[in-house]
């Protein structure tokens, strides 16, 4: 980890996953990260600039996990491990996929933070259209289907399912079950 | 609306909609709701209350979207028109999904708020079931479809493309068309 002010960061990820919004402010970050309040603002001038860097921070992290997947096996597979590796189903990820979530719930009102999420969302679907595309090209998916739509169909239902593993009651078994019947609409 | 304290609901509904989520305050929603202080606090005791019972609130509104949902035409049909009921794809829905996605993201860190989600997601679960699978008994989806699988995914569907609507850069007709592109896929 080679992030400016990366220790500052890790503790604005750790606020954010478990305490309500309000409880981010230079102060407390300073206190769950063990520096001065000097020392956050050496780094993050403003508590805008924090949210903002620790956005960043997390879609970084969340798009540094398709270097991490298995690239074994048929194409079909891979694109299967790729949604795999974004969605929350164990402790570190879940953890990631809060802050993910609690800072696209904000984009709405900040255009920077839009423009991050706009940027982590085109990143995704690129990747998704050629895992679909691999797949079509190795005969695993039906070469009609298109790629774009798919690939933004895809990342709805990764959103989605995040949004029900972290709020809803759905428990993580029924997450990839819903997963793989997509997976199965799709290949048929 | 015979809620209680509707007016001040509303307030705390468009300033969720609006600000970012440190800006809810009950001086703020006394200001937006053009009451005083100690007549927010009389519906409301504390902030947290006012929350929940904004996310009861908004919860309450996009169910009742059911009722309103033009029942004409084939399962299939009547179904597409309930899920384009929940996106938000005009301004009163935006503003009650925008409300939605701020304290949805608020749920994994609130009990109490993880409760109305649950709930919430229930409901829409158990109506695209049985709207599944009028569409299975109409011949219009295959048979062996499981429709608790679907419906749960159907539903991550709608969350998902709730938010890239809201907070990426996906519009309108994109969000409709991969809604189609699913919807083509089941009845496959």
């Amino acid at each position: 980890m080679t992030t400016r002010g990366a220790h500052v960061l890790d503790a604005v990820v750790r606020l954010i996953a478990r305490s309500p919004p309000e409880a981010l402010s230079i102060r407390n970050v300073a206190r769950e990260a063990g520096v001065s309040i000097a020392q956050v603002q050496y780094y993050f001038r403003t508590k805008d600039e924090l949210v903002l860097r620790a956005f960043e921070h997390v879609t970084a992290a969340l798009e540094a996990e398709l270097d991490r997947v298995d690239r074994s096996g048929s194409p079909l597979e891979v694109l299967r491990r790729m949604i795999l590796s974004w969605l929350p189903l164990d402790e570190p990820r879940r953890e990631a996929v809060l802050v993910w979530l609690a800072l696209t719930a904000r984009a709405p009102t900040s255009p920077q933070l839009a423009a991050v999420a706009a940027r982590m969302d085109a990143t995704l679907r690129r990747e998704l259209a050629l895992g679909l595309r691999n797949a079509q090209a190795a005969g695993e998916l039906p070469a009609h289907l298109d790629a774009e739509t798919h690939a933004l169909l895809l990342l709805a239902v990764i959103d989605g399912l995040s949004t029900q593993a972290l709020a809803g009651d759905a428990v993580a078994t029924r997450i990839e079950a819903a997963l793989d019947a997509h997976l199965a609409l799709l290949a048929a």
